[in-house]
């Protein structure tokens, strides 16, 4: 059985329902908290422990190019792809700021760009081509690359004590090859998914419906079997964060889902292995068009709608604190006993309040 | 004049502007990062500097009884709102634990319970009476005493290099006044403006809107004088909230706007000084049913939306570390030049590009 069919691990039920319970012992109304208790409740299944917390958390930027960019889907040149790259290990771009607030293990992995890279501090060289083929015209990949692909990304989930995998992409035009997929596993067509990326032209919207509709057309056979999506039309970068995701849920990491990539990358993944979807958490609704569809057909609700859309895995970096806030709230709150504050079973009957009824 | 109709300060729109002009430099597509480019350039105004930080950090959590409670409008009896006084100054309440996270300058302010509480370190007392009357029978409070409220609020405002204020609250029944101050000002009934609030049952619900239909009966010829919507129906605690806003704006200090209570004493700051509504931004949309009106009558869209309905401004703490990431951004981001990464500007006419058009 190829390795990515392997099950997903399971999250503790016991831990879950003994971090339950404290909830309802804080000094809080039960449920006013509102996400920040599911939060909770969710990372002590995660890391097995009724008092979970969040500090080791690992960020890994998979960038590759794509060959549909020649055809003027994206408004920045193919060239950007490698300039970005220099600029993550430089420590300027969003993600290399974010990583670095919240202390984060952050590496770039190359999984292929037009032109080949030198080696660098903090670059992890996973090239399996250069770049992929225009999918209007054939596969973006071969089975050979798309299964190294897969590997790469699971080998970034690899190593202990890791309580947060974020995947990142860069790769211009991959806006393009996510809305591809997503339209693939969707039944859906080009207008449907087409949105502005980074934001292209008329122009340049016009062309990338064009180009999408020109790849569903001849990879529309393939769309009931997600391999073959991820194959056909998908970035070398989607499918690294594809195997990362699968590789993360076989071994019990959580992962933050960021935007419109990512969660192209997760459907292909929860297709492949549905045991995925229990280990994802989804930080941001990206303001890129077609990612509400594709976050209701995972049953997903980000953490944040803030209108970004830059990738990078940002969005799902800027939500962190969102959760250890929630973890902090659950381990260090008081308990109403512990307080001496009367909860609500504590109340006196209304009927004897004067004036009430 | 009365101190709070004094004018309020004005965002430097120079500072604005640079912002503004450094954000199209970053190195990321032009309005890629959403909301969190109009957060820092929004901070770079307050603070009059084109690279702001969100470091000194003040929270006040205001509390007060309410006569109202008396009529069995809340899950909780009234003995909780010093019962959780304690608890915040213990640290084991959410506010509590969110402003040790955020290294936040936090104390409580005593604006009136119904029993006297001893002197205790980070207790301030402000207490104007212990807490109000039932305001289906009467105004609330005085004249004097809303005044003395407003004037502790803006106490609380004091101090150098503030970079941002949160108001919290706590006082049983504060739900039931915050509802009547909303319905008051934007001429609604009871039914539309009472929700379950810390989690009252359909008793207390029925209670709760009956309540607020006969303090609008009572007190309706006020409707449209914003002092006295605060008098006749406000707590102690929203005075002082009002009081706070009022003079923060003043001084030139950003409040970071809680919930359901919070926004009812914002609305009564923008009606009696309407300046105040530039130096407001809004933490999150509680559960609370009605805070979604009390919103969009300030054009407020806030930061955050997790279902949270707590109070004591943990809501707005939540949502501290998204400034804080756009601030970060801001700062440290790389320029497009400085990277060596091409702009938008700078890519090929697309007409050239094969299969283009």
């Amino acid at each position: 059985m190829t390795w990515y069919l392997h099950p997903c691990a399971q999250p503790c039920q016991r831990s879950r329902e003994a971090a339950v319970a404290r909830q309802r012992l804080l000094t809080k109304p039960p449920g006013s908290l509102g996400r920040l208790e599911h939060l909770a409740e969710q990372f002590a299944g995660w890391q097995g422990t009724p008092l979970p917390r969040l500090e080791r958390i690992r960020v890994r930027v998979f960038a590759g190019d794509h060959g549909v960019a020649r055809r003027g889907v994206s408004a920045f040149p193919v060239e950007v792809t490698a300039q970005m790259i220099a600029n993550f290990l430089a420590g300027g771009a969003a993600i290399s700021v974010l990583s670095r607030q919240l202390g984060a293990d952050f590496a770039v992995v190359n999984m292929g760009t037009a032109t080949p890279l030198p080696p660098a501090p903090g670059l992890i060289d996973a090239a399996a081509a250069p770049g992929t083929a225009d999918f209007t015209e054939g596969p973006a990949m071969t089975a050979a690359v798309a299964a190294a692909c897969l590997a790469a990304g699971a080998d970034q989930a690899q190593g202990d004590g890791l309580q947060l995998f974020i995947a990142g992409d860069m790769g211009i035009g991959n806006t393009t090859a996510a809305a591809a997929i997503i339209a693939a596993l969707l039944d859906l067509d080009g207008s449907q998914v087409a949105g502005r990326g980074t934001g292209v032209d008329d122009g340049g919207l016009a062309r990338k419906r064009a180009a999408l509709d020109a790849a569903l057309a001849r990879h529309g056979s393939s769309r009931g079997d997600a391999l073959a999506v991820l194959r056909c039309l998908g970035g070398l970068e989607i499918a690294a964060m594809c195997g990362a995701y699968l590789r993360c849920a076989q071994r019990g990491v959580p992962c933050l889902v960021d935007g419109f990539i990512a969660t192209a990358a997760a459907m292909v993944a929860v297709r492949l292995n549905p045991g995925v979807r229990d280990w994802l958490l989804f930080g941001h609704r990206s303001a890129e068009r077609a990612h509400g569809l594709a976050l209701h057909s995972l049953d997903a609700e980000p953490l944040l709608d803030l209108g970004m859309r830059l990738g990078e895995g940002s969005g799902a970096a800027v939500a962190v604190p969102i959760i250890q806030a929630a973890l902090t709230l659950h381990r260090e709150m008081a308990t109403f006993d512990g307080a001496g504050v009367a909860g609500q079973s504590a109340r006196p009957r209304h009927g004897a309040a004067p004036g009430a009824g």
